[in-house]
């Protein structure tokens, strides 16, 4: 029998939707089981919430884990909320250490017990040891089950073993461990010297150990700036003492990457990465609407500075109709230089040092197209108004902002950085708020002292 | 001796540019000569033009290749312009063919030749393969260089031939690929599998033969989404007729991914990804100054909407106080509904039948948000101009501006992406003309109504 064909993922969700609204269980049934979890799991997330019941009660029990562990963590929650524990516990059974880890942060209390109750020893040690570390560090990233050999024994026993526990070697094994009698991490023995070794050849010998591993504490950010600086695809993590605790593999690395560009990108609309695009309406609007409320806010300032200058308006309508292009040159040009220098401090590129010389360089930009958007606007609003008042004042406003833009934008995210505000979220509204009200302050201010 | 000990990324940068601001080369140039090629230009990205060629002249001619090839765009293509066309013949020898391939795309035509030229025959054909793929594309990524085996050879064989080969096998190797005599694909070998495989197994035994290999056309996105969703860590690539072409590796995608997050968030204020944060102050003025143009343009239109409603605002001065919240609140509601929209296009997760339900819950949610933060505002622009007039009509306003934001920020990204505009980079400029306008209009038009 002849397969659906497939050119693209969204042909794929748009058969399986289909087959779904046909009530075509079966096909549909088969169709997931030939997908990966990743795959399933991209089904799921692009599907309305009253489908994603259906397709996930379709899923085999010892895929369910694996799919569970490749979704965003709203769509996972809300999984998760409409099982009962038994639900649950079934599907956490085939998991590895460092899901389970993840997944049992997401649990509430009652059921993590349940869970840490059925493992043996030696797995209840490693994800209590595991659970320690906070999940955004190289500890919460690691998976505490590593294939582990010793530096005394030979090639031979290493391969010999290797074939008693093929079913923990996965097929994108790069590197095994070797550690000392005590657990101490010693260096990494990869596949690629280990197949062409000699069989009598100790790991001492073919070993690498100028392979510096993780230290447990450090940043998930810096565990990725390693593996892309090293090109890595597995790492091991070791405790202050350097022993051994896990090791971390570049598909949880890819998994960092992609949110860290995805919480810059959504975090200046106000949005969570985690965003379900399907979530529920009421829960959606409260989310938002928490946004809407603090950019009210910032309105109202720009509002209440224009308020200032009531009977400066009432004489000279022109400024009321001018006034936003002020604004919004200004908020243009700062957005500018703060994503640049948001981009920065994300990167780990600026220091003291060369922050200052950004900030010299995106005044230098800032005054240079200040001067020349002044004229331009300054010519047109000149020509639309036949004032030469308003050319003149309307081009100095936008030079003044522009200034102030550069010097917010890239103050800003250094300073909000430094007291603990993630400049990805915060930066932009506060960024507008300085050139809204520098804007208007500028033009209805110059326009008080000369016009009146 | 003691070398110095460093925390983090930011340190290192400033001891180094302290270093060369002393003039203590030889130390700068060891500590150099210390790191990966990724760090050296993580750290040449990190300072400002005149050090960045002290140090590039530091960096020893072998590791220069790779370093380069690590390197933003634009940082790249400025150091490459510096220097002079034996330079850059020393620097591409040290490369491998698919980093030649990308390098070979930034040069001038008479370099290019070359370098081509000074390739031998079997280097060369597969250069100039894998020229003919775009740059971002499965083709344009591939490294053309890969080590294969064939079916009918034993583990033994297979084994010889890889300590034969020693040099070209990279540490991180986890599959060897599977043609037949004709280079047509097969699957892969794991090193894993090859590793436990007893030495008279064939290779057809061991190999595993379900890992779909990526056409060379598919897009550079594609090849991302097939990584993550299977977490691979390389996989082959083929021709329309199944010959095997090259190796794509999890490296390059990571900067698939890297590069895809950054274009987003940078995209939005107008930025190229590849932007360096220490560009020239005349290249980077006139960059912005051309998104600022842009959006000037959208400011005039905004402005001449206002200006049609003069005579209403001449009466009533308190509508150009309130006028920026009805036109701001739009803008941030559209924004957020645009933000999440725009991931789902590039997560490929909408089509037809699911952007409809987007489109509905917006609406939705556009519609509450609308209703609560009209009376909100309602009662604090009542209030303060102590006129019911006012508090309804900026209510009214308000509503209006929310549904019209929400239906053009579920909308118009998947029409930009149709009429292939990429959403991330106009999507915003145009919401927000959306956004002023109808804001205005609703407002000042609704006034002119019921007011005069």
């Amino acid at each position: 029998m002849q397969e659906h064909e497939f050119h693209n993922d969204e042909s794929r969700v748009e058969y399986l939707q289909q087959l779904i609204d046909e009530g075509t269980f079966r096909k549909a049934s088969r169709l997931l089981a030939a997908l990966a979890p990743g795959e399933v799991a991209h089904l799921l997330e692009s599907v309305p919430p009253p489908q994603r019941q259906v397709i996930w009660k379709l899923i085999r029990d010892d895929v369910g884990g694996d799919v569970l562990m490749e979704l965003t963590d709203e769509v996972r929650a809300d999984l998760l909320n409409r099982m009962d524990s038994a639900e649950v516990l079934a599907v956490s059974e085939s998991l590895d250490t460092d899901d389970l880890v993840d997944l049992i942060q997401q649990l509430p209390h009652t059921i993590t017990r349940e869970i840490i109750e059925s493992l043996d020893g030696q797995h209840r040690a490693r994800l209590e040891a595991a659970l320690s570390y906070p999940e955004d560090t190289a500890g919460g990233l690691m998976n505490p089950d590593v294939v582990t050999v010793r530096p005394e024994v030979t090639v031979d026993v290493v391969v010999r073993y290797l074939r008693r526990i093929r079913e923990q070697l996965s097929p994108r094994t790069d590197i095994l461990v070797v550690v000392n009698r005590q657990g101490k991490y010693l260096g990494v023995l990869a596949l690629a010297d280990l197949v062409i070794a000699e069989s009598d050849d100790t790991v001492a010998e073919v070993m690498t150990l100028d392979f510096p591993p993780l230290p447990a504490s450090i940043d998930e950010r810096e565990v990725a700036s390693r593996f892309e600086q090293h090109d890595l695809v597995s790492a091991p993590v070791v405790n202050d003492e350097g022993f051994l605790l896990g090791m971390i593999t570049i598909d949880d690395v890819v998994d960092v990457i992609r949110e860290e560009g995805e919480h810059q990108f959504m975090g200046r609309a106000g949005l969570s990465e985690e965003e379900d695009m399907f979530a529920p309406i009421l829960i959606s609007a409260r989310r938002r609407a928490f946004w809407l409320g603090i950019n009210l806010i910032t309105a109202f300032l720009a509002s209440w500075v224009i308020g200032l200058f009531e009977a400066t308006i009432q004489q000279v309508v022109a400024l009321a109709v001018l006034m936003p292009i002020v604004a919004s040159m200004g908020g243009i040009a700062g957005t500018q230089t703060l994503t640049l220098t948001i981009r920065g401090i994300a990167l780990n590129q600026l220091n003291d040092k060369n922050a200052r010389w950004l900030l010299n360089k995106e005044l230098a930009v800032g005054a240079l197209n200040g001067v020349v958007w002044a004229i331009v606007v300054g010519i047109v609003a000149g020509i639309w108004f036949k004032s030469l008042d308003i050319s003149l004042l309307i081009g100095a406003a936008i030079t003044i902002n522009l200034l102030f833009a550069a010097v917010t934008g890239a103050l800003l995210p250094r300073l909000l950085d430094r007291v603990g505000i993630d400049p990805a979220l915060a930066g932009g509204v506060l960024l507008t708020t300085v050139t809204d009200v520098v804007g208007f302050m500028a033009f209805l201010g110059l326009a008080t002292l000369f016009m009146l």
